[in-house]
């Protein structure tokens, strides 16, 4: 069976794989520190495995995901300056000597979850991880969704009602958009914990559902998903699907139809398994 | 050359045309009254004009548009009454012999001015009205965004400032969402009159282009569209435009590269417009 390449490239962590898909996958996680260091240890892993057809790379962005364009495999915009405009596809490319496929990270997410798990079947749908960061990508029309550049589901600006929730949001471009709001580090910085730290009947999971409903409601009424696949590490905490689902469907009163909302069937592995189904797709 | 039917289905009049574009169009309105009553105009129009190979119709909504479900062609749970559950395809197919294209107003108006107006040369754009109501429609990848429905852009939930501005919005189904903070009804009950009355220096504008660009900001971070075309009686107020533009660069402040946001090309006939160009891609 052919063998391809798949790389997460995430602000912490990439994770680099050999493959062809969930029950043939050799995989190997790097920190991410900088650029030439992790672009070194990343071609190390793909040195000692065998040849790759073609590598898939789902990355953190923003980034620049146009295969007409210049900066086609650019990190572009992102606060991480060691990264920002770095060409991260061309080192890969010309040492693997193969082709790259470069999308966003949830993209690539999304992608995977078409392939094997949550999105089988489906034209129109919405990954978004909720983690670190809070990311969305998907398929429109059956085929990945980038527009103008890629969007930024996590940027949406949502009602914030001070006085229920005086935490200003720490995005630090936008301060309470749904990122700065409802992401791990907001979770956080407002209630003094980390996510897992916080007790199942802690007040913060109703708010945090509320949030997160605001945005799966958004995405709704702008693209009209047929589904909504809720993966990263905060979602881990699973008494947040149903309370998601309730407050969707309360927000849209009936007006339209919620999306099906469920968990990433690839879990953890979504993004490096997208990351092959980019690489098998190119 | 071959004519195409054209109807611009909206709440308070039909538009009915015969033609093959924007310098061959003949057309009428029709009061919107109840729905036998108004079919049966919209057929003796038709019968009194030449055979068309086809019919588009871009409909108030929320519609069926999907042609393999058994109530394509119904306008479906919309606020009114007599119209809902409708079949307003079937009755204008049986009568005229010909094929019908059905799809949103807002859709419709996309289409038109992807083939003659703002959306030319496009993939990825929406088309957004502000009047009556707000509605937005539009093309992804190519093709017109349907997703499991269709999108309602206009009842996506903004930030309010209920200091700012304490009127609780107008929307039966949502209250505070864009529409009911934003339409033209919103701006008549708010200030006491309707926009058309309200004079450039009044405080009303800014504060509609910050709801308009929190609007158009959520979208471009969903979708990332290429372009945004603000249609509709409400934007016939055009210091709206640079004011839309400049809150909108500032909600993104940097972090994605702000769409184009432009006029509608084709105006008030862009609804008919783009039902003639739903009929000819049939």
């Amino acid at each position: 069976m052919s063998k391809f390449g798949g790389i997460e490239a995430g602000g912490s962590k990439f994770v680099c794989a050999v493959g062809s898909g969930p029950d043939d996958l050799d995989s190997t996680e790097i920190p991410t520190t900088t650029p030439p260091e992790t672009v070194q240890h990343v071609l190390e892993f793909f040195g000692s495995r065998p040849p790759v057809e073609a590598v898939g790379i789902g990355s953190f962005g923003p980034i620049d995901p146009d295969p007409q364009s210049a900066t086609f495999g650019f990190i572009t915009s992102t606060p991480k300056r060691a990264w920002r405009n770095f060409d991260l596809a061309a080192p890969i490319r010309a040492a693997l000597g193969a082709k790259v496929a470069f999308d966003t990270d949830v993209n690539a997410a999304a992608c995977g979850e078409f392939r094997w798990g949550a999105g089988r079947g489906l034209h129109t749908f919405l990954y978004l991880t909720v983690g670190t960061g809070i990311g969305g990508g998907g398929m429109v029309n059956g085929r990945l969704l980038h527009g103008r550049t890629h969007p930024e589901m996590g940027h949406l600006r949502v009602p914030h009602d001070l006085a229920r929730d005086p935490f200003p949001g720490n995005c630090p471009y936008h301060g309470d958009c749904l990122e700065g709001l409802a992401a791990a580090p907001a979770i956080q910085a407002r209630w003094g914990k980390p996510p897992h730290a916080l007790p199942a009947e802690h007040e913060a999971w109703d708010l945090e559902a509320d949030y997160l409903a605001l945005g799966v409601a958004n995405l709704t009424l702008s693209l009209s998903p047929q589904r909504v696949i809720l993966g990263g590490g905060v979602m881990r905490r699973e008494q947040l699907y149903p309370l998601v689902r309730a407050k969707v469907s309360s927000l849209l009163n009936g007006y339209v139809e919620a999306p099906e909302i469920v968990p990433s069937q690839l879990g953890a592995r979504a993004g490096v398994l997208g990351a092959i189904a980019l690489a098998t797709a190119i």
